[in-house]
């Protein structure tokens, strides 16, 4: 949980990151601008700020924003039904820099550096993004990502999403955002 | 058809804008950048560039590049299968201007200007969207858009791109890019 202050002062530096990216959202876009700190309150170090462009029935376009070294905890998108093989994705990194990590080879030398909850990160596969790096996650396959020293904003292409059916390593993670009005 | 010369011409002031937008593309998304021209050979009058960031069984993303005054012809996305509606888009403007006309109360004083063609463009609802604007098209939409004075970037969300099922006004339009190697 964090207060609403808190919220505020995540979606400024936000959008004090899309201006400097040249990025344009509206109003409306920021106001519903998501502060996800994963029920853990330590958003700075576990979070990330969402814009959500489109998500309908077929397809999914956000803009994920992540202040110097915020952290998306590592989670996978399961199948969610038989006709439904589960949230497929696409990152494309389009400012700053983007250490992903996935099933694989372990990096000798991350550039991922944890201080949080690092026994809940299990996969450490490197792929870094810079901006136009581009990758797309295989199906259920466990993720997490950082940003480096100047933050991050990522365009995330997508099947329709449905963060509530996603799982999560760290067993005291809830997705859904909580803000206590203070 | 363009020439291989023309289509070089047209991808290094796409390329021009993407920067001024601080807009990334890799080098092989550059090689690979589509100028297409439906076939008309007129591309700075119709036509557009296309980088496909990803396109899969799923969902589908690009940046649309526009010189200024560039234009989009009319077409409409059909039903493909029993199972497959059509194509569903959105497109979200990134920089510059772009006129966008759909179904409906025709404007009366629209923004686009047509010297090519005018006779295949018979919906004239406009919408305008500048960098932050967005709009879902429905499903099977006849729909054209055209570039402001500055040019424009159009990020387009879509489900699965199939253009070869594309149906368009103009009956001497070819969608598949036909460029003259002289």
């Amino acid at each position: 949980m964090i207060t609403r202050q808190k919220a505020e002062d995540l979606k400024k530096r936000s959008m004090q990151m899309l201006e400097t990216a040249g990025i344009v959202i509206t109003d409306r876009e920021y106001s519903k601008m998501e502060t996800v700190d994963c029920g853990l309150g330590i958003p700075e170090a576990i979070g990330l700020q969402i814009v959500v462009y489109e998500n309908n029935d077929r397809y999914c376009a956000k803009e994920l924003i992540m202040l110097p070294r915020q952290t998306c905890p590592e989670h996978r998108h399961p199948p969610v039904s038989a006709t439904n093989p589960g949230k497929q994705e696409t990152f494309r990194c389009r400012y700053g820099e983007v250490y992903l990590y996935v099933p694989g080879e372990p990096a000798k030398k991350p550039k991922a550096v944890l201080k949080e909850r690092k026994e809940y990160f299990t996969v450490w596969k490197e792929i870094v993004l810079k901006p136009g790096g581009q990758y797309t996650l295989p199906l259920d396959t466990l993720h997490w990502f950082q940003a480096g020293d100047k933050g991050a904003i990522i365009s995330e292409f997508s099947s329709t999403s449905s963060d509530e059916t996603d799982v999560f390593t760290d067993p005291d993670i809830k997705r859904a955002p909580e803000i206590k009005e203070q």
